[in-house]
């Protein structure tokens, strides 16, 4: 199937129709089937997957199979007829800092005197709790953030809408079954945690974020917007896209299993108005999924149904395959051009960024990942 | 009533007893009043107080009335029968750092030689995002986090146990009514929004902290446990404990209320294996409540029933009001004496730590909050 939404995809995702009740469906070509109403199934007779995701791997293996032998010939739902809603109710929201060329590109710019990466970064896959309740469906606008801004060479902070408004194309990865408080999960656990994937776009504030982040962290610069694709495509349909990740030097602590550092063969697109911008690639990254979650839960910390991590902003080795318009514009110095002529450093009022994901499909050819949209608007 | 607990308190939380389902009751005195049982309402059938808070002030403050008619009259479940469970299902959790004192002895013990506060501190709350999946009620046992630790004069890190493991003694507020995506809270709307208070004790893990918090923030130096007291006690019980907080130099800016920054006068007591250590004054506070309420929010992000925000340790300017051990023993070089003759720094294996609050009540005297226990389980 052409549309990358063929038998060896069936992402999740909850929908509604003409004012109904939202159900959990799977998407097939360009139509949904309603999950409920093809199996009865309670568990998706639910406004979020949450229900579905707690019952674990093995009923997820299950309904996979049973789903297979049910597109072809059930009644799909059209997907123009279809609401798209947030699919998880997400509970913890924790994102990464995984890509070596990202965090480099970002010491680069912010300190261009001193050392690219911090001391840390290369013993531990560096991450930070986000705001949960502000992740939203693809499609949502996302109004300007106002808050303190400080120029470095501004004497105090003044108040206003963000004058530095970015992206972080991203990766994120969707925990179904829970995790006991006091345990670690380990390295080895991805699959028996993880449901599966989705795209995500990490809106930044670069102003509000320079301004706050020393000593605890981004906040403000982050809370008021995470996009996230419509469908979480199952990690069982990403069998193709294993691939090794660039080697890891020092090799890292045993629980964060050195040499086994496995990636996905996920290629990305940063679209503005229309236009490519970059393309960047996940096979690249330099933390793994699986050292991220064994890296989360070493302390204990639990898992929840409905826990959400993200990759950090994803960017390659070339200036053609940067995740975020902070390095795009090499922190706003260097305005770049897309193919329509106008010129660019960070997000304006009314600009509509999408960022696609494709991976190699088990079957050859490729699948097409839920895509993430937003539209900006003005500052209220 | 001399147990703090009297007409002018009135406490929320969540009791089961003998194993039967969980419900939201009210303590009075030495005893809980089962709220559905004594109304009929459905939102007090439930085992978090979620569903009542979303309800709203209006209905806050009608209870209240409604409920103070009752206890008296009312058949108790004696408080020895009840099992106390986490009271809210938290949806959000925001950590702020808002006492000066203990700003200032960090930076201090940090960096001896620096500037004792970041340029920031001043002009806005400096926040962030803790994880909500791992709050939990006070006598919750509490596992010793195993993770990497780097001390200054090491080459690299090594991963286990935590050894320096200690408390922050805070004040959480509770989010009963939500906000809108995209709008700012005002300074003016803390009551429309902070349903009550708890109790809060930030576990934190300062040898993991001080390793991974360069540059996105505390991560899983805190995340594996946050303890809260199981009694909420409403806003509207602690009419009688505002009090203007200490003048704040510079002005900040119009969105935080600036010349009206009302506090709580709350007092704090540290508990350590059944001694005194401590003893912090929430009114000498740097931020108040509503900044914090008012920053959170500045950018759009929207609270939802359920958002936890906390103040960060409250210290005091005296040596005997510090809120952590980290500061008691001044960064581990000073270890103290408890009252039993016992040598401290951070805590050992079987410590047990109770963080006691009381405030003025509106008909004289004081009401005691509910307090937060836990012992230091040794690291699987």
């Amino acid at each position: 199937m052409s549309s990358g939404f063929g038998i060896d995809h069936l992402p999740y995702g909850v929908f509604s129709v003409a004012g109904g009740p939202r159900r959990v469906g799977v998407r097939y070509g360009n139509g949904v089937l309603d999950l409920h109403a093809a199996t009865g199934r309670p568990e998706f007779d639910q406004p979020s997957l949450n229900a579905f995701l707690a019952l674990g791997p093995e009923v997820w293996r299950q309904t996979r199979e049973e789903v297979a032998g049910l597109v072809e010939a059930a009644d799909l739902v059209p997907l123009a007829d279809a609401v798209l809603h947030l699919p998880v109710e997400v509970a913890d929201y924790v994102d990464f800092y995984a890509s070596l060329d990202h965090a480099s590109n970002v010491g680069r710019i912010f300190r261009p005197d001193g050392e690219a990466l911090t001391p840390n970064w290369r013993h531990l896959p560096i991450g930070y709790h986000g705001r949960a309740g502000t992740v939203v469906v693809s499609g949502t606008p996302v109004t300007r953030p106002s808050g303190q801004r400080k120029a470095p060479d501004e004497t105090a902070p003044t108040y206003g809408p963000s004058r530095r408004l970015d992206i972080e194309a991203e990766l994120g990865f969707v925990v179904g079954a829970p995790s006991e408080l006091g345990s670690a999960v380990p390295f080895a656990g991805l699959a028996d945690h993880v449901f599966g994937v989705t795209g995500l776009n990490d809106w930044s504030a670069r102003d509000i974020q320079a301004w706050e982040y020393v000593p605890l962290g981004p906040f403000l610069g982050k809370s008021f917007a995470t996009s996230i694709s419509p469908w979480v495509t199952p990690l069982a349909a990403l069998d193709a896209a294993w691939v090794d990740l660039p080697e890891q030097d020092p090799v890292p602590l045993p629980y964060l299993g050195p040499g086994a550092t496995r990636g996905l063969d996920i290629a990305v697109q940063i679209e503005l108005n229309g236009e490519v911008v970059s393309r960047p690639p996940y096979r690249t990254m330099y933390w793994s999924p699986a050292q991220m979650l064994a890296h989360l839960t070493v302390n204990g910390a639990s898992l929840r149904t409905g826990d959400l991590f993200a990759s950090g902003t994803i960017s390659g080795p070339e200036p053609g395959q940067r995740g975020s318009f902070l390095e795009l514009s090499w922190g706003g110095k260097e305005p770049f051009t897309t193919g329509d002529g106008t010129s660019h450093t960070f997000l304006e009022d009314g600009d509509e960024v999408v960022i696609r994901y494709s991976a190699p499909a088990t079957g050859g050819g490729r699948i097409a990942m839920g895509e993430v949209a937003g539209r900006v608007e003005r500052a209220r």
